[in-house]
Order: C-alpha cells, then structure tokens, then sequence
C-alpha cells in the first residue's frame, strides 16, 4: 500500500541504502547487501580509484544489474575537490554498466575528528554539480535552512546526518530532521549515525523517505544479520508512520472500559 | 539461528503478544491478529464474563486452535479478587478448547488513574497461583528486586511495564528493565508504554525475549498496518540483539581509512 | 516567599541533604557539608559503629548543633537488620547531643551490585518503624504505589531513588517519580543516581521536595565546589518550580511580533 | 576561583545574558534583570526604532551604565538588511550613552515559523560587519564546520541554539554544541531554546561559557523569579564544570565500603 521511493526520477521500492566500507571481507559485504534487501549502494570513488585497503574487487564484487550504485565523494575536504571526484564517480558508474546513472553523494568533509560536513563548500559543489546534471544528493548537518538553500539549488534529495559518521550514536537532533522532512520537497535521506535497528525504524517513524546505514551493519558482530534486521526496521517504521501511531497521553488509558463486575 | 520463546515449558516462534481491547470492530482486531505473526493473544476475562461493551462474541471471534489464550486479570484491585478472576480465566481456556492452558498474565492494579500495578498484592496473588499450578505471568513496575521476587515465587516470566498502559510513552525506565533482564533466569516481557515500531525493536534489542502490544495497535490509525509494523520491529529488534551492534563511540569513524589519493 | 521543607513536624530552610561517604578527607567533608548550605546529613550508622575504613571520627568531626543526622541503615539486607541498626542509629543521634532525634533513613539492600531496594522488606521494616515512634525516610524504587503504601504506613517520607546509588546517571525514571509527587502527601525527596547540577535541577523543577545527594558531590574532582554548585541548583530548580515554567512549544514563537519596518 | 567572561576584549561576571522581549510590563522586565544578575541585555534594533508594540520606552527603562548592551538583528530575512539594522544598533548604543558599544547580535531568518538562522546569509554579514569594526555575535544552528567558519571570519563569539527560539524543548541537539565548545577558540554562548533552570545548568556544566534566555524568563508565570532561578542555574552550573564531575558508572557504587559487621 505504500508509494514508491522516487529520486530523480527513478524508482525505489526498498528505502535502505547501504554501503561498501569496513567489512571484514568482500563476502560479508555479499551476503549483508543481499540480507538488506537494498535496491541502492554507495561507493567511495576515491578509494575504489585508488585500490585503498579493503577496496580491491569491491566494485566488481557486486552485481550492478540489480543495485544502483550511489558514487560517493568521500575523502574530499573542499568543493572543488568533491567536483573533480563526483565526476570520476560519474565515469566508474557508466564503466561497471550504469550509463544512465548521474547520481552522487555529495561529501565535503574538511574535519578529520568528526567527519562533518562544510555547510559553505557542499552548497558551492551542489550548484556546480546541479549544472553538470547530476543528481546530487547532499550529507549535510540536520541545518533545515541549509536543506532548503540546497532543495532550491536543484539537489535531488537532502541526507541530513543523525549523529558523526560511524559514531552509533543515533538520531541526536531529532527535532532539526523532523522541521526537515515537514519543509521538504525532495526525499530526505537520513545518513550516519544510525547504531540499531530501533533507531533505524525511528528516522523512519518521523517521516524520513530512506535510510543510509554502512557501519551499523559493517562492524556488527554478525553483518548480515544485522543487515536484515535493519532491512526490516526500515519497512517496520515506514508502516508505523503509514499506519499513523496512537498519540502519548499523559496518564493511562485502560484497554476496555471498567465497567465489567463479576456474577460468579 | 535464533531459538524459540519457551514459557512454561510451552514453545513460541513469535517474540509478540497482542490483545484484544479497544478495537473499532472485531474485524479490526481478527485482521491485525493475523497481520502482527502473533501466537498469543490475552483476554480480560472480567470483560467477557460480563460481555462488558466490545466483548460480546470476542472470545468465538479467534482461532484458538492457532492461538494461545493468555486470560488477564485486569480490573482487579485485590489480591484475592485476581485470584479469583484467574480460575474463571482458567475455565473460560478450557470451554475455547485449551484443556491445558495454565497461563494467567496477573494484574493487581488498584489505581485507576495511570494503571500501575501493587507490588504487594501482586506477590500475594502469584505466590497462591503458583501454588495452584498457574503459569504465572505478573505485570510490574520495572523494580529489579520485585521481579527477582517474583521469580524466586515460581513466576513464569515477569513482565515489566515500560510506560503507564495505553499511553504511548514508550521506554521510559529503560535502564531498570535492563538490569531485570540481566538478572532473570524466566523470560522478560515487556508489557504497556510502547507506542511505535521503534519502541517495540529497541525494548528487544536490549535483550527483552518478548513484548505485549495492544493499544499502540488497536487505536493507530490503520490498525492491521501497525500489527504489521509491530511484528517486524519485534523480529527487527531481536534479530539486532543477537547481532551484535558497534559500540558507541564519542567521535567519528571514517568507513575507510582516509589512505587514497587521487591520479588522475 | 517559598514555604519552608516540614519532615515529621521538623523544619527545614535548605532542600538539599547530604552524605558522608567516599570523601578524601575529613576536611573535604567539612567544607563540602558547609559549601551545600545542607542542613541535614546522612550517616550509615553501621560503618560509624563499626569504625569502618574511612568512619573513624566521623561523627565527631560534624557539628551537631547545627546539622540534623538522618542515621541510615546502609549495609542492611533484611527488613530485620535493618531496624535494629535503627535502633542503634537512635542511640547514636542521642549520644551526639539530639536527644529527640528519631529519624531514620531506612535502606533494605539485598543486591549488591546495582544496591537497588526490595520493596517487601522495606515495607515490612517501615512498619515496624513506625510502631516503635521513629520517623521513617524509605529508599525505595520509584514505585508509585509502594510510595503509596508506605505513607499509609504513616512514613515521614519517601525517597525514590534517580538511578542505582553512585552511578551518576542522573534520573532515569522521570515519569514515575512524577507520579509519585503527583499523589504523595508526604515529602518526595529524590535520592540516588544525581550527578550533576542540572540533574539536580531537574529532580526539585518537577515538584520534588528535596533531595539527597553524596557521591557526586565527595567524588567530584573539587568536592566542596560541587557541594556549593549542588546547593545552588537545587535552589534554582526549586524557584523554576515555583515560578511556573513556559509551556513547551513544537514551533517557535517570536521575541515580539514581527511588524516592524524600517523607516531609516 | 572562576575566570570572568571576556567577549572581544570586554570583561562580565555574569555568565548569563537575558533580552527584552515578551514581558508583560516594563516593570517586570526591570525587576526580572536585576533578579537575574546579568550584565548583558540583547534589544531587538528594529522594534526599538520603530516602537513596535511592548518597546516604547523599553530602551530608556534600563539603566546602561550598569548593562551592556547587546543590539540584535532580530527580524532580519537577508544579510543585507541584517547589516543596516546592525548600523543602526550601532548609533542606538551610542545614543544611549555607550560610546565604544560595537557589539552585534546577529540574526538572518528568512524562516518565519520556526525562526531558524540562515547559514548562509549569516556567514555573508558576519564577514562584512567585521570589517566594519562590529563585535559579531552571531545566532547560528548548532553546525561545528559553520561555527568554526564564523570564529575565521572573526567572530567574538558563536551564538548556537539549544531549540527553536521561544520553544522551551531545551537543548535537542547537545552532541553538536559539545563539539562546538571542544573546538572552539572564541566563547560558545548557547542561545534560544533553553526553558528550565536544569536546562540551563546544562548547557554550562557541558563547559558553554554563557548563555542567553528571554522567553522562559520572560513568559513564566512569575518572571522575576524566574530570572533568579535562572541566574542561580547558570553559576549552579557552571561551578559544575570547573568542580569537574563525577563518571556515569553502568552499576552502583556503595557510599562506602561494606565491611562494617555489627557487635551489637
């Protein structure tokens, strides 16, 4: 009963991406994609490009008839940077057989502690992007203005974060993602920081359109079975909102009125 | 890979009770009985001696051959008056066709106002249903040393309270339910308070080895969505559990080492 | 313009009480006792009778003149234990100059590892308490209905604790503690778990009556400093509690209306 | 034992910063500054200039010789009208009386509902008012990559929110401020969103180095006391920092150790 995920055009039906990094092999990453049930996987270009440790084989490792590769331009601590690799990612995609796809996740990360994203540079590099015709999808900080500026700027989704990449901390600005998705035109993606699946299922409770989880699942103890547990947690909390929860009363609401009285 | 739910020495695949108070229609309630994958579901046996409003033809309207009856005491105040109300449970079990059915899920809640349960006459009552055979499964205020208590009683499981019943506050005294569970050799159930999805999968992931929902799904607004919503958090969360999440960490944690660089 | 804390007829200027345990010194006692501006301090009467490591001259070392001792029974784990160390916790007061002193904090503690009460015993030793004419201050979990049953036990108090004793994690169960002051007609005071100023806050702007803190001022880095921050916040929360707070808003509301133009 | 609060080379005692909107009558608001203790009051320049309803005469009922002022751009949508209004500040300080008073509150919100700042817009006038020679305080969403482009461009301080402006939910984003505060070389005063005394207390035990409140003072029942609590929580909670606080511990930690055995 549910609608689609739609971005720039091209249709979705899971609404959890995943992600290549930090897997302790290339059959793990296997076998948690497949458990996920994710339609679309991102990439770092820059270590693909580069052979990076744990990179070797891994764009060939997947098979991309079935998954929509979501080039990523991670590393790169300035615009101009993440322009020069949003197009190499661009070439990689139409090399492994994605000719039609322009699709980026956009990154500007000019801080090595916290992995957070340069608010100034990503909207500089979005605008570019956006006249090269790609389809910018930008991680940014959960800044409801910044994810407007970024909506009208021609993005083809926002991807506010819910805590420092990797962190497991959770949704920690709840408040900010939600005043974003009420203001959205655009799919928003809530990226990084996602440690479980209950939090999973509560980006997707709010009102997110989809969920991008890599660490959670990649440093699992068990990586495919958390990727299926995730898999479920995104559908699980895209029903409860679909379904439209019950409000929080302050005191309790008994389950049927008092009225029995026995007649033992 | 995981192991079943065993209570009383009875064995279930589905880690969720629903019940079966405050639905629109009894339809509502067979459709999301059978939505939510639940093997058992309580009944007030007070409401459907007394065919209190909404319980008339209730207890025909389930398939007690593929369902557990879990008969509940609520509206009594007293020991003595669930006691009471335990044995009618007992014979309203055996006239549905469960010869066998010694569960009781106990309720001693003299407050009408936020629906908590008295920790002395709920020791009361368990002790002589214990006495008396019942399989006993007592709703609590999350008190670790009360649980231990009730379990020292010959309690089959103890359930737990995560939030008043009906309100939809969720987990509010997550950390006493953990040390509950870290210390209870029966099944912990947590029971009233959840309100989503996300509620449900992260009161498993700690560990819990079932949940009870009714009203979060009998009063959402698409009441067999949300059963369904409700049973894959349930399977989500578990399954999260036996995962195995990543620690918590202060800061980031790249999803690659930040080794390449770029030679193009 | 606040009314003063009345416990068993007795009166009070400050909220706050505290310990004496787990100090560096007799001298950080001293100045963090005098830093909190308390008025009331607890001592385990069994560590004083017993010269316990850290005990030797203790009591001595306090002015009894102007400080009211709340003997408690720590180390106890049964409700008998318990009211005999009361007992002797009785003399005590009286050798040390307060001949009219009865007042008992009264700790039943079976576990050792989070130091969690059990509510049969405690309400059991209450009781008995009671009967023998001392004024009993109960740490119990945040129970509302246990709190219930032992002010109708005739307690001069109850003491639900934040979280388990030393742990710092501040309040854990705000909810139920809500309802605990919500129905009690006697003092709530809030004990245990408080590690920071702002917890401390927390616990008195929700209508307790006061609180009792020791850990987090004795093992702070700079223990009579926290001891004056604690004494400050538990003043602070106390008038937010009297002054009435603001609603909380889901969106924002404007420091004036926006109609002003600029005519410059 | 503290160090004064040093904004762009001037000196304040207090740590707490209150404004003047939203009172119920001039007297109220000079009754609630001076229970607060501040040093610094923010005035919104253009409801002042155009005596917007609730500010005829607001600006002579202060007496700045004792005050500083602290002129905002408050109902700014664009950086270009931000600087005017900060121009105009500027004469309105000297107007009345404050010769050297270059300091600037810098609001841009284009957003009319939840009175978020614009990133963007505010980066733009921060650069330009500081090379007019202003004391930047800008008002900006609790984005570490933004604030530390805020502190290069020269900046006095970084202004991040807690919540919406006027909301009273506290601080829904505290990881962010915290690695603000880790990071920044300038003061953090946290701004918008803070309704309760704890929630002040907070924001400075986390090591803020002072804070601005005016609707929870303002708007609560009793303001004047309000602002004492206030004014208390703000060095409550800062004397929390500086005394450095105990560890969150997983289990409990007894108050001493349990060796005492009784010889009764």
């Amino acid at each position: 009963m549910d609608r689609p995920l739609i971005i720039a055009g091209k249709t979705f039906n899971s609404r959890l991406m995943t992600g290549t990094g930090k897997y302790r092999s290339i059959e793990q990453m296997q076998h948690s994609i497949l458990a996920s049930g994710c339609e679309i996987v991102t990439v770092a270009v820059r270590r693909v490009q580069t052979k990076a440790a744990g990179h070797e084989g891994l764009a060939e490792a997947i098979d991309w008839t079935k998954i929509w590769m979501l080039p990523n331009t991670a590393g790169c601590q300035t615009a101009e940077d993440a322009v020069r690799v949003a197009r190499l990612g661009r070439e990689m995609a139409k090399l492994l057989g994605q000719e039609d796809n322009n699709f980026v996740k956009l990154e500007v990360i000019p801080d090595g502690k916290y992995l957070l994203p340069d608010p100034i540079g990503t909207l500089q590099a979005a605008e570019q992007l956006v006249k090269e015709g790609f389809a910018v999808l930008p991680y940014i900080n959960a800044d409801p203005l910044l994810a407007k500026r970024l909506e009208e700027a021609g993005c083809a989704t926002v991807m506010p974060l819910g805590s420092p990449i990797g962190s497991g901390q959770g949704i920690r600005n709840l408040a900010n993602i939600q005043i974003i998705i009420e203001n959205a035109k655009v799919p928003v993606v809530v990226d990084a920081g996602i440690g479980t699946p209950s939090e999973a299922a509560q980006a997707m409770e709010i009102g997110a359109d989809a969920l991008l989880i890599n660490t959670a699942i990649a440093c699992a103890e068990n990586a495919p079975l958390m990727a299926e547990a995730m898999g479920l947690a995104a559908v699980a909390g895209r029903l409860g909102y679909l379904a439209g929860r019950i409000p929080v009363a302050k005191v309790a609401i008994a389950s049927s009125p008092m009225t029995g009285t026995i007649t033992s």
